[in-house]
């Protein structure tokens, strides 16, 4: 099966924080010249779309719009294809992604990383939409992100005590919801066994990934720690870099 | 086995809202003259002992300091056995249960059904200091209690949250705990077998006094609703009301 498509992490895979890593750019350069189908699906929910643009562009790395995928973004189509107005729980930098989606009248839940920004009051009328019957969905359920100063909660234990009060389960919406990766490639008329995931998330990313039908590469930079490859579905693989993980593709699909 | 102790959960058994239960009076009346020992169970987390003792008052219950039992009185036992210093994640109203309590550089997380006054800084304060070893005591895990204007959050969906984020289970101090029953029979030297609850409450009250090797009798008043008497756990009892409760305790034991 030729591939045809490479979804692609971008936070500790192209960068970690600010700064670029090694053969990044060189790797991603390559990506286009092979001419493949390429994707960048991250998992990130307190920045909008465009402000995660500005950033990869400012890092010399060049993504266009149609080409980035973000929770949000996948929120953004499930409303408006089923007509959904949603209570946002969410963060400010997020707000940007729902510009024009109806509000009024929720009757939907749309929970993501909201911070300090979650409140009982905000928290209870989402229990009362759920409880009235209207879908959750979740932008991520990560238990917890790295802050300077600490671990800190991330959106996971807010959507496990709306599931809880509520007795609903949570439609997830980001990485490794099977729904996203086919939601990537479904444009794109791929099919789960011509694409390949390359991230530094040995679950959300690569088993993710693999689950779905897909490849998938993980990285050892970012978040990977040693010993995550023991956690490996069956069919993954590993590669130092994004630089070796775009060696290992072109090596076997002879697409250089 | 001869009844030493009976224990009675309050709201929805003696009133309901601020309005006495027709009988209650009479039937507290006759609990005294036969000469049990009584204890008042109940599960409110929104207001301290001293408060819910004046409005026993005022709604004409004698209850003794030492006969009412709460999570909170319950929590104040175990941080004091165990020299632990909470975060407290409580509604104001229960603060002087609290008093004394040493709070600095705390070593545990005590959680209540805060309301308004949950807020993402002090669940993550909670967070760090559970990652960190800390216990999770619980005053309660119910999921929602009923306001004028609907059905509204209560402790458990905080709980969940903290559970799911650090990985943890907590120690729940209020009704079904098993552990609960249990301190209360304690000092009394009573056994289980030698007591009996009543309640409206067919899980916390009546299945957990089941569970934990008591005698159960479920009224038909409070938030009983047809049909609850079908999830008794078996040897579980029915009676209509506290009156009629009071009279199936003397009728067994012969002690009129």
């Amino acid at each position: 099966m030729k591939l045809h498509t490479v979804l692609l992490d971008l936070g500790g895979v192209f960068y970690e924080g600010t700064r670029l890593l090694p053969g990044a750019q060189d790797a991603l350069a390559r990506l286009r010249a092979s001419g493949l189908a390429l994707r960048f699906v991250t998992n990130t929910t307190r920045q909008s779309r465009a402000a995660l643009l500005l950033e990869l562009a400012r890092l010399g790395l060049d993504v266009a719009t149609d080409e980035l995928l973000t929770p949000a973004s996948a929120a953004r189509t499930v409303l408006l294809e089923r007509g959904l107005r949603p209570l946002l729980l969410i963060h400010p930098g997020l707000a940007p992604d729902f510009a024009g989606i109806e509000v009024d009248q929720p009757n939907a839940v749309v929970v993501g990383d909201a911070g300090d920004h979650f409140s009982y009051a905000g928290l209870n009328q989402a229990f009362r939409l759920l409880q009235a019957g209207a879908p959750l969905l979740a932008l991520g359920r990560n238990r917890y992100f790295k802050e300077a100063d600490g671990l800190s909660l991330d959106a996971g234990p807010f959507v496990a005590a709306l599931e809880y009060a509520a007795g609903v389960s949570a439609e997830l919406l980001g990485k490794p919801a099977p729904a996203l990766f086919a939601a990537a490639l479904r444009p794109l008329a791929c099919t789960p066994a011509q694409a390949v995931m390359i991230g530094d998330d040995v679950e959300a990313d690569v088993n993710g990934a693999l689950a779905a039908g897909l490849g998938g590469i993980l990285v050892r930079t970012g978040k990977y720690r040693p010993g995550d490859e023991m956690r490996l579905a069956t069919g993954g693989r590993l590669a130092d870099d994004i630089g070796a993980a775009v060696d290992s593709l072109c090596l076997d699909q002879g697409t250089r």
